[in-house]
């Protein structure tokens, strides 16, 4: 027989809101911070103050990188359809997927087939290779613009040391990060996906829920994106130099 | 007491399945086009030959319009998360609303309003006095690209007067048409959009369902930009262009 | 050097709109069904009456399948935030993914597997056996209500020869079930998933783009419950409802 | 001339990103909170300590409030398509809108008028009889079920005093307050979105933007029910009471 569905979430009562168990009144709003709040909410229990600043950095560190096609889109859609901020935020965060911040989600993965092998250094070298001959980049690592290095990336590893997060994770990035750059003859950057990957892991936040983590920073700064449309519309400009950057060309129908 | 809710779209059998009444299989599939089925599903009636013919060519007319907001937005997001052809398509649609197509419910209120009158034209120099004053625009005329003739109104006029279907509302559409220019003193073009909320309302379609309408259409537009998308990538190109046409602006902080 | 991107899908005039290479004015609407207009969109080229009839009937099968998630989805979605219907069938439109409706894109590339390989029927064995091994449903068989049998499929698949449009891949479809039954020793349907996908991969339709199709029918059902949502509101009781059938248990920190 | 469009949040280099004109590397990540950030990202400029400390206690509030139609449609959209949280994510903001979390900004307006006047008790008669002359609500008021009181409000208050930030929006909100019980004769309780409306106003954060962040809070809480869904799946529970609520019945073609 299957197991009837409960939720372990929230509760409420007329004189209160219980949220993973604790009183919404008295023992979270004025007392615990949005980041502490959103780590309870997650996973059922409150971060370390490590943790915290942890899970701080990371968050600050996706919040904006300018205008990505997330922002065009949430900007032209709030211009579009000002009636709703919320779909204008939907629409854009509907971009956080595989290519971009999604690959914090495959750079954990790694990193945890890492951290449960025997030896650490061969799986690095295993996992570079068959990226290497299915053609595929090693997620966490290049970057278009940031380069030679990341610069996002030592200061999320300083915050994971200053706080004495830093655990076996970091330690597979690193080794990974050596076993890159040997293979390929030349230096690639970690980027900041990678370093969230890993330092949220020794927060023992699953793989699994990582884009979820993306999501609400970049929803922080998608709102910012609204609020700048709302006061400096770019919606025109951001338009018309799309459209003109793609001419039509006719071609015999057989095309596609 | 509040009457419980029911639904009276769809009911289904081990067997079959029976849509605003009808058998899925014996009367619907094969027997009626996407069309006629769009206007079941949504009035629980089947269309008049006329209806169809009209509401094909109102469907007809919105799937495509090039690389506007909607067509951008679907296809940077479909590049950039791959996975989920549901989504690129889900964030296009967030942008049909109040700005662009969103006129067509907007027309069809006005239209609406000069029906119900005991003097149309009367109530046609009101409304687009009303709009002056405010400056406002009236919803279904002027077009930045069709000047000084939208060419698809005429079209779908034609159409409507072929099959029958033009009535009360093609004609307040026609009388508010000669208001807007004498009262501008110069001409002023209907747009589709208030072609199809004239032609859609003597069909009996509700103005406050003829947004969905044009989300159906502009599904299958943007379905296309998918397609060409997968086929011929421009998503890189549209980012790059449009970013570059947007560049930052050092401010003093108390700017916003 | 990397091609210039380009669209070859439309462009405009002042004076008329050219989607694939057709005068939208006097090509299109009032000319072609809207059915056909979508094959055009997608494809490129116009369909042969068949492919017309076939797309149709698979258009017509999707719409509509009572209270679903996608449906749940709309109409919460749009008593809550009433502003924007192009919201609300956006967040429906969301769910149109791999769980369901994306089974017929899987059961497309299987049936292409088939069509491809020497000895179609061998390969159906390796497919069967294949999904298995690893537990996962062949997809495009078996549904949770219509047992024996999915009372669309037959349907669909007299629709495609009545036509003249069966060829390679429903003829793979076929010898597909016939190795499932075999292999399982028991009947398990074709359903309304798996005949679309043969059906309209015998209309050229690329398997890649075969869930975008979906998302063009179900669009048109999401309206319908739009417009039903407007008229005879159901939100609080699909609320009440769902949120009492998942009670509140309390459970330790280091659950989750 | 239109003046050219520019954006004031971000530019980047190779070796840096700069938010708001601040260093992200140096002055941000590791130094500020999320909530610092997010204000700094909307506002264009740091908060001061009992800002973070007022706009922490809003964002804590709104994160989770059980089984509302937004988490049941995260769940249910993520089970159906789980390749993409993100979707899953999207389609639940879809539904913050006028019904619920926007009353937030229709508060935040009424206080605004409040303000601006010369009498603002005079202006919250007015308010509260305009409001009930057509049947409306006033936003920031009532709860179904925290009643007589909304205990997330008092808290909120006595947050606002205690960081010193509480000022004329929030002596508006309490004005108001008693203004609706003396029309009313009895007691409506302020609800939690209308202590936030006041709070954030009296910390500079404009009506406007308001609904952004109730989406940033409530994004969060829509991660918690992701990874919820990903270890206890509700989605089938959900679906199925949903569906049983809300009956076929068979009515006459003319009823829509």
């Amino acid at each position: 027989m299957k197991p009837k569905a409960t939720t372990r979430i929230c509760h409420s009562t007329a004189d209160d809101v219980f949220v993973r168990g604790r009183s919404l009144t008295e023992e979270l709003i004025g007392r615990v911070s949005f980041t502490e709040m959103i780590y309870l909410q997650i996973l059922g229990r409150m971060p370390t103050p490590g943790q915290t600043a942890m899970l701080d950095a990371c968050l600050v560190t996706l919040v904006e990188h300018g205008l990505t096609p997330t922002a065009i889109t949430t900007r032209m859609t709030y211009t579009s359809a000002p009636e709703s901020i919320q779909g204008a935020v939907a629409a854009g965060l509907a971009s956080v997927g595989s290519l971009f911040v999604g690959t914090v989600e495959g750079c954990a993965l790694l990193l945890a087939r890492m951290v449960q092998s025997e030896d650490g250094e061969a799986e690095a070298v295993a996992i570079v290779r068959e990226h290497r001959d299915r053609g595929a980049r090693v997620p966490g690592f290049g970057h278009p613009i940031h380069r030679p290095d990341d610069p996002r990336t030592p200061r999320l590893l300083a915050v994971a040391r200053e706080h004495g997060v830093a655990g076996a994770h970091v330690d597979a990035l690193e080794t990974l990060s050596a076993v890159v750059d040997r293979e390929r003859g030349k230096h690639l950057t970690i980027n900041a996906t990678g370093a969230i990957a890993a330092t949220l892991a020794d927060c023992d936040v699953p793989a699994e829920i990582l884009r979820g983590i993306a999501l609400i920073s970049r929803c922080a700064g998608l709102v910012g994106h609204v609020r700048e449309e709302q006061l400096h519309p770019a919606m025109n400009a951001l338009w018309e130099a799309a459209e003109a950057a793609v001419p039509f060309e006719h071609t015999p129908e057989e095309d596609s």
